[in-house]
């Protein structure tokens, strides 16, 4: 008989649940038993209610799992949630409130003071907050977050940085992937030959999570960072990556080579304890002047590593560079699993 | 018998050299005489030269037109030259030396400091620098250039700002179409499905051109743009047409009413003199909150209107917007053959 | 005031009838004055209620029109219907009950036995069977259909050889473009650098239309041409143009000289005529060895010319060869326009 | 010390040649112990040299190694080569005749008479003709070869069928991917948006070399199997895997279960020897009504397994089919390989 925890997963059938699934397929600590998705799906098998886009097979066990009401009743305690906002919204705190570790990739509650927004690299501190939840105190449940696809990459080259040199601005032109919009999602017609400049409410996410994972917990708030941010977010004809067009300036001198020694040498808790999905390297400079490049670079350390390259002088702002993340491993699900990893180095999962 | 002004294109079967014939085929005031390109090409007639990547056909009388060798003997009096830099910086000068009017897209001496860089809407003047060309005085001949194809666009969008609000500060990332690398150009294992942050000397290209095209003609000489000025290039997966996100600081205050009237309202002498390739609005704002995009926007005015969205505050700078450009036409080609226009109009072919 | 003929769109909104509004723009015959969608649209200005896809701009009276409820009363006599099977096979007939002209884009009614299925080049005279159709006597309204975009540009390049030649066996593999699917249609995760090898019912249409089209009008039925017919149908990468790779073996012998001469050849009624949208040419040879291409020749006749290439002898039939066509114009709204100028040149419409 | 046999690759800085590399890095039985290229690359560090397009990195070993003339001094007795057709006529005789195995991707010498082109699930026992040829019985080297990308797919699909049911004739519409092409090889310009109905010579290749290679030995020669059989190439956007369109006509009646069951029960040789390269399955038939799928499936096996789907009946030949195989693993170096495997396994390498 197994000894991993059992997990569920919230929106089971969507890009990133299917996500979930893989990369949970043989997790060490984390087992899947328990699949929900839209009422649609419901009562179905899973490899019939899902449209499965990935390249590797469904797991066998998966495959025939049905799909679960989307309610606590008869779930795990641990819930990975996929959901849009819009039902994450309504949904998470059900399960919290039922006494779910809710581990989330959706925007709904990320930017709600009392809940957690982290990555364990980089603000690991932060999952303190689930102590303020009222969930927690009520029935033991609670609400963690993982940030938006696009802003992962950035914070993750960031925090070095930003540790190192503290970040006085920061713009970003990101050049997303289609995956990051789900499926459907992008129509072809919309995309082939195409540069779509406007991808709704991500500017407004990039701005702010940003800001707040690159903040500081003090007492029961979590300070968002100081530094002016501007996010600029199109989609291109892309499956998975998302590049980005950085510049920034800091409030301390900084010259190339600190710069790219602060990106390589950086090493936190999650690398030390050796979490299974803790990549060995979190960030790591290309030095190739056209990389990097999401077609061959956005599997770097099994999607969780952001790549950076062509870092130069900025006339503007001090310092200009290109990241590269996978939106919907380190961007999403890994990020999540990350999470829950994380939380479970720290006790939180009993 | 024609009373069309006989012209030549060095670099005829390139990409470029592709539109300038297809743009020529109906003008009201040239003609093609004379078709150069590689010792390759040399004695073939152009529909054998050239490899056709366009639309609409090659003109019947083009096609049969035998390929000239690339010297000035035999060639008419104004040349519209499509030339790689390197081999642009030998002959382009041998053509003025010869007494040609060369109107060159290339690179090789847009930076020289007696040879204008002109959109004739923006600094139209400065053609009178070829006044001060050795070549002008000693044989009549001169060269002109126009920009850069991802500079164009951003031009154009700042041209009516910086008069208005006087430019502090300007960044620029692009997502450059593929036919700004000419043909073959970019390898299809390069850009299906990927995003190629880097384009050799192309930011450098952008940075310069844009402060020398907004400067000040004083006596012999161009005073650049005294702004910052920062350029960040990728190459994407669309065929025609570069796509810009921009953000710039003014010396004043600005609206985004005024912001938004500067550019639909811009017009200048090209329109008030109708000339032929002039588009009746330069720069359009589009109010949809997802466009320009270049599938749907590039070919606005026959690919010659500079289309601009997504007018926002910056949190860095002050405000950012979306601009797009047609990088063949407007930003090649077409914009040749405005300058042409324009020398025309202003006495310079005779 | 207008003397043109007042018509309707049924589907307005969607990619067929899109191209029915940007095709009917400056038709000298017809005039849109009434456009209908689905409930969601209803009651909305069209520039509104429809995501338009095209290049060319919404025309402005067009834009400002109200989406009227798909219903029979207060539509004018002429309906271009392009309409989703299900929908159609409820709604035309509605339409022609009340006295409606039913100009179909649908599969819905294609293959019963009293409504004709026509390309005015191939088989026009099948339009009478229009006097047998029970709607006809009663109201005056009847349905008339073109037939699916893959089977169009086919048949097209069919005809003159089944006429020459007679045609003993035809095979058919397609790469069809993704506006084929209409809009959203085809996610972008499921066609970017891929090869759908399914088009759910297309093969089977293929396969009965052409057989219909080429058929006999015998008395009040037609007698489907008895050649044997396969078809094998891809979606690619492709905006608009469905590329087709043809073998045919014939009952009379052939040369390639002979064949290509009865395709560029090929002129019928419609062109004799004059139809406005009857291109100069319905059949085109081109003798490059890679084309026709989509990318390049999509557009040949304003989009209603079908291009042929690659004739070469085949092991297994007689002859191979390559046909493109525009799918939403001669394969959809240009084909059914077409039927209208047909119909009104026949005296259909009063 | 390691027991590997060394091998060298000819032709190792293209897309051929990288795969080489790649699929070599881990090999229980080869090693790579010497490059050749062109002589441009000639005395340069294989990272440099070559222009690196796969996910995975360049081993570290090989990055390093020299570049070394393409002349047999001092290269190993085996030799993988990756060379296009006209430099291979030249120098993998040469090789050969200095005593080496050259296991060769070329289509240089397939045809020839005494030069066994290899399937090993297929047609192994052609590698007898190896004694047949001149440079054998001099040196002790020889030259064996495998099929076109484009044929190998289609005779892996047909080899089970022909043994089962006898091929009477076979149609086969091709959709290749650009990786086919090599590097640079397809323009985007060319692909975007885009089918190119034409491959130079791919056609007759794949005609020929079906078969020869289900062809039968009959004393000192390949007498190829007598079936008709008619290819038409196409290229489209896809980066890797070219997929099929296959129509086949038995001379036996064979039902679908039974083919099914012959693709799936499809074993050799090979497998049985678990020779390292040797897919399990070597061919696998999908049940799901849109597959396989080049973006989904070409990884099938390690890209070495062919996948077949789609099967329904053909009113034209018997039936009709999809296949898709990985054009640069299984359809060049994987096919290599697996030959050298197979020489190997028979005593052919010493």
């Amino acid at each position: 008989m197994s000894t991993k925890l059992s997990v569920g997963i919230l929106g089971a059938t969507g890009i990133v649940g299917q996500r979930f699934i893989q990369m949970l397929e043989h997790h060490p600590w984390f087992e899947v038993s328990w699949l929900a998705a839209s009422d649609r799906s419901e009562g179905r098998p899973y490899a019939e209610a899902a449209r499965w886009r990935l390249k590797t097979a469904i797991p066998a066990n998966v495959a025939k799992m049905t799909i679960s009401p989307a309610k606590p009743d008869g779930a795990p305690k641990i819930i990975f949630a996929a959901l849009d906002a819009s039902i994450a919204r309504e949904l998470e705190p059900q399960f919290a409130d039922a006494g779910c570790a809710v581990v989330s990739n959706s925007s709904a509650l990320r930017m709600q003071s009392d809940v957690p927004l982290v990555i364990p690299e980089v603000n690991g501190d932060h999952i303190r907050l689930i102590d303020k939840q009222s969930w927690r105190s009520k029935s033991g449940g609670f609400v963690v977050t993982n940030s938006n696809c696009s802003a992962m990459g950035l914070v993750l080259a960031l925090a070095p940085l930003h540790r190192a040199f503290t970040l006085d601005a920061v713009t970003a032109v990101t050049m997303q992937a289609v995956s990051g919009a789900g499926y459907p999602g992008v129509a072809s017609l919309d995309i082939l030959g195409n540069v779509i400049p406007y991808i709704a409410n991500e500017e407004e996410k990039m701005e702010e999570e940003t800001r707040k994972l690159l903040g500081v917990l003090k007492g029961a708030q979590i300070e968002p960072a100081p530094f002016a941010m501007s996010a600029q977010c199109n989609r291109v004809a892309v499956e998975d990556g998302h590049t980005e067009s950085v510049a920034v300036r800091f409030k301390k001198k900084a010259t190339a080579q600190e710069i790219i020694a602060a990106w390589n040498n950086f090493r936190a808790e999650p690398q030390q304890l050796r979490l299974p999905s803790a990549p060995e390297q979190p960030v790591i400079y290309m030095t190739a002047p056209d990389r990097p490049q999401p077609r061959f670079d956005v599997d770097l350390g099994a999607g969780m590593t952001t790549a950076v390259g062509r870092l130069r002088k900025c006339n503007v702002l001090d310092w200009k560079f290109t990241v590269l993340s996978h939106n919907t491993i380190r961007g999403a699900a890994g990020a999540a699993l990350l999470n829950a990893e994380w939380l479970k180095a720290k006790g939180y999962l009993g």
